[in-house]
C-alpha cells in the first residue's frame, strides 16, 4: 500500500463548493473575515490547509490555531482572539461543524426502496412501504417494520419484532423475537439485539439455563455500535430509553435500563439487572457490576470499575494509568502490601506521639 | 417510545395460568399459605404484585419480602418468618423458579424440522432426521449434524466439522473447519468457533502467521454467548468441556482448556494456552494472562486480572472500585509514588527506633 | 463428549512424513543428533513423545527440556548443552518450527476459484480472475476485487470498496463503503471494517451524529481477528499500516492510525484519533485514550490503561494483579485513602525531623 500522505487528498471533499459568506448563511453564524473565501473540503485543525473548513472545540488542539491555514474556522467567540484565519463563531462550534458537513456535503441517498428477491420474509410478516430490505436478510412471522426502513444485507429478525419508522439495520444484525426497536434507529453491522440473557440455575455442580421470558425495548433515534450485544430480560424487558448512543463492542446484560440520551463509549460491559440514569456519559471499557442504580447526569471516565450504586450526578473515575514497566513493578508490588503499610504508618505515629 | 410503567403488562405472563396448591404438587414444594390463589404471571420480588410467583435468593432483595403483594414466593425456609404472603419453600429457590417457568411458560416448539431451500449444503455433508437449517446457512463438506439439531439462519460451517444431537445454533454463527461441537449446546448469534489462532513467528520486523492446526473441541451442553470467540488451537485443540456456560464477547485463545461446568460472564479474556479447573466461576471482565493453571473451583470476581497461576480453591479479586474523579486523581496520583512512600516509611521507622 | 486425553492422537499430524535430516536440510539447520529419526507429527514441547519435532521458545518450558522424547527439537544454541535429544539450531526457533510446519503440512488448496451462484454481485462489481466469491456474499456497486481473493461466505461489501490481490475474508465480515484492503490480507469471521465512527455533537440533552466522511486504509499483510471493529474515520481515514496484525474483538476508533508492524492482542480498545507507531506490541484488554500518539516499538503489557501519549519506546505496564479476595479488599480500602496516608507520612516525617 502506498503510505498514506498528510495532504487534502484524504480529507472529506465538498460535494456543494461554496463559499464561506453563504455557508455563514445557511448556518446563521457571524463572519469575522473573508466572505468570498471558497471552501472546497472539511479538515480537523491540525491538518486544515487553504481550501478547507475547520472547526475548534478542544482546547488540546488550541495550539493549531495560531498556525493554521484552513480557510476557515468554526469556533467558540472567546476564541476569536486568538484566531489568524477567517472565522465564524458559534456558541456550540461542534454542532455547527455537523451542520457545516450536513450542507456541504449532500447525504448519497440509500437506493431504491427495494425488498431484494433474496430476502426470505416470512408470509406474515408486514413490510410498510419504503422499505428497503437487503439480499440474505430473513425476517420471521408477525414482524412489523413500518415505512423507511432500511434493513441491509444479511439481518436475521426473529418473529414478531416491531421496527419503527426510518430505522436502519446496517447490515448482519440480529434481533431476537418479540424485541421492539423505536423510529429512526440506527443499528451497525453484527449487533445482537435480544440474545437470551445469561441466567442460570445451580443444581450441584450442573448449571441449568433459566429461560429468559424477558425481550429487549429499544427508543427512538437510540444508535447501536458494530457487535454491541443487548441480552433480552428474564422476566421483565431490557430496555434502551430514547436517543441512547452506544458505540461498539458494548455488553448489556439482562433487565438492564438505560436512560434517555445517556452515551456510552466502546468495549464497555453492564452487568444484569443495573439501571443507568438519562443523560450520563460513560467511557470505554467501563465495567459496571450487576444490580446497581447510577443516577442521572453521572459521567464515568474511561476504564472505570463501578461496583455501588451512584446516587448523586457528577464524575468518577477509576483507571488507573500505566507507567515504564519497571516502576509499574515496584509500585504494584507495594500495592499487595499496602494494608500493611499503612498500619505500621500508624503505630509510628502512635510512637513518635508517645515519644515528644 | 412510550416510557415503559413497572406493571404487570411488562412481566412474564403465563401460558398455562394455576393455582398455587397446583405448582406446589408439580414442583413437590411445601406450601405456606393459601392454595387456591392463582397465578397468572411471573415477576422479580421488587415488582411482584397480585397474580404472580416470584423468588428470593439474594439478601439485596429480602428487605422487599416484608410489604411484597406476590401471590407466591419461592424462598428458602430460613426466609419463611420474614414473608407476610404464601410462600413456597424450597432448598435452593432459584433451581425451583426454574422448575415454576418450565411448568407455566410451555417452551414455544421450534417449527417444522425443514431444510430451508436457501440453505446452501455440500452433497457430502451428513443431516442427520429431525434438523432444522435455516435459510442461507452455509454447511461444508463432510459436516455431520446429529438428529434434533437447529442450525438457525446465516450460519457458517466449514467442512469436516460434527455437531452432536439436539445442539442449536441461533444465527449467524461460524464453526471453522474440523470443529467438535457436543449434544445439546446453545451457540447464540454471532459467536466464532474455531477462527485462525493468534500465532506468529518474528522475522525482524514482520510477523509471520504460524499455521494452526490444531482445531476446537467443546463438549455436551455447553453454551456460548453472542460474539464470543474461540480460536482453535496450534498444535493441539482448544477444548471446552461439558456443560461450562461461556456470556457475551468472551475471547478464548488458542490452546486454552476450560474444565467442565465451569462458569464466565461476558467481555472476560482468556490467553493462549491457559488451563481453567472445573466448576470455576468467573466474573465480567476478568483477564487471564497465558499459560497459566487455574485450578478447579476457583471464584475470580469481576474485573481481576489474573498474572500469576492459581493453585488453591478460593476467591480471588483484583478490580479496584472507582471514586469521585477527584479522590480518584489524588489517589492514583500517589500510587504512582508507591514505592518511594513505602521507602520513605521505613526509613523513618528506623530513625523512631534510634531516636527512642 | 469422551474425554480429551494428551496423547498423541490428539496433536497434529504431518501430512509428508519424513526423517530429522531431511528436515534439517530443507530449513538449513545444523543436526545434532540422529538424522534417520522418522519424524510423523507435530506438538509442543510439554507433550511432546516419540516421532514428535517440538521447538523451545520460551524459558517457561525449559523444564520440558531435559525429559522430552520428542524425536527433535527446534532451539537456540544457548539450550543445546540441556537438550537430551535430538536438536536442530535455529537462532530463531519460532520462524524455524513456522518454516518446518510449512514444510511438513502441506497447506489443503482453497478450493476452485468459483464465484457462487448464491452471491449477489452488483453488475458494476469487478471481480477479477483467480477469485472465490462465497454463498450468501453480497458485493455493491463500483467494489474491485483483484485476483486470487478469498470472499468466504455470507460477506457483505459495500459499494467502492477495494481489495488487493490475494486478500481473504473468511466469512460474515463487513466491509462498509469506499474502504480500502490491500494485499494478502487475512480478515476472519465477523470482523467490521468501516463502521460509522462514534461522532455525535450534543445540543442541550440530544446527541446528533455527526456523519463521518472518512473511510478506512488497511495495507498489506494485514490479518484482523475475529470480531474486531475498525471504524470510518470522521474527516480523514482510519488507517492500518503494513504487516498490522490484530487479534479478536478489538475496537479501532475513528481516525485511529497503526503503524507498520505493529501487533495488538485480544480485547484491546484503542480510541478515537490515537496514533499508534511502527514496530509495537500491545497486550491484551489494554485500553487506550483517543487523541494519543504513542511511538515507535513501544511495548505495552496486558491490562494497562494508557491516558498520555509515549514518546520513548520501552516497556509500559498498568495492570494491577490479583490477589486473595480478603487481602485484595484490604489493600484496596486502602487505596481510597492513599493520598490521606502519604500527607501523614509527610508530616510525620517533619514532626520526627523536628523532634530530633
Amino acid at each position: 500500500m502506498a503510505k498514506v500522505p498528510n495532504d487534502p487528498m484524504n480529507l472529506a471533499p465538498v460535494g456543494r463548493p461554496c463559499c464561506l459568506g453563504d455557508l455563514a448563511r445557511a448556518l446563521k453564524l457571524e463572519l469575522f473575515g473573508d466572505p468570498a473565501v471558497p471552501i472546497d473540503h472539511l479538515a480537523p485543525l491540525d491538518k486544515a490547509g487553504k481550501g478547507s473548513l475547520t472547526f475548534l472545540t478542544s482546547t488540546q488542539y488550541r495550539r493549531f490555531l495560531q498556525s493554521t491555514e484552513a480557510s476557515g474556522v468554526i469556533l467558540h467567540r472567546d476564541m476569536l482572539s486568538l484566531c489568524r484565519t477567517n472565522a465564524l463563531i458559534s456558541p456550540n462550534p461542534m454542532l455547527s461543524f455537523k451542520q457545516a458537513i450536513d450542507f456541504l456535503v449532500p447525504e448519497v441517498p440509500m437506493g431504491e426502496p427495494i425488498i431484494h428477491p433474496d430476502a426470505v420474509i416470512d408470509v406474515r410478516a408486514s413490510i410498510e412501504p419504503g422499505c428497503q430490505i437487503g439480499p440474505g436478510s430473513v425476517i420471521g412471522a408477525d414482524v412489523v417494520i413500518a415505512s423507511g426502513c432500511v434493513i441491509g444485507p444479511g439481518c436475521v429478525i426473529e418473529k414478531n419484532v416491531r421496527i419503527g419508522s426510518g430505522s436502519r439495520l446496517v447490515a448482519q444484525v440480529f434481533v431476537g423475537h418479540d424485541v421492539r426497536i423505536g423510529k429512526r434507529c440506527f443499528i451497525q453491522s453484527g449487533a445482537r439485539l435480544g440474545g437470551e440473557g445469561f441466567g442460570f440455575a445451580q443444581d450441584g455442580p450442573i448449571w441449568h439455563r433459566v429461560r429468559q421470558l424477558g425481550s429487549v425495548q429499544i427508543g427512538d433515534e437510540v444508535e447501536i455500535g458494530s457487535n454491541t450485544c443487548i441480552d433480552r430480560g428474564a422476566l421483565e424487558d431490557t430496555v434502551i430509553e430514547d436517543g441512547v448512543k452506544l458505540d461498539n463492542l458494548i455488553q448489556v446484560g439482562h433487565n438492564v435500563r438505560i436512560g434517555a440520551h445517556t452515551i456510552i463509549a466502546g468495549s464497555t460491559g453492564i452487568a444484569g439487572s443495573t439501571k443507568i440514569g438519562s443523560g450520563c456519559q460513560i467511557g470505554g471499557m467501563v465495567g459496571i457490576v450487576g444490580h446497581l442504580e447510577i443516577a442521572d447526569h453521572v459521567f464515568i471516565t474511561g476504564r472505570s470499575m463501578i461496583a455501588h450504586s451512584i446516587h448523586e450526578p457528577g464524575v468518577y473515575s477509576g483507571g488507573l494509568p500505566s507507567d515504564s514497566a519497571n516502576r509499574w513493578r515496584r509500585n504494584s508490588a507495594r500495592f499487595r502490601h499496602l494494608d500493611e503499610l499503612a498500619t505500621r504508618v500508624y503505630a509510628l505515629e502512635k510512637t513518635v506521639r508517645n515519644n515528644s
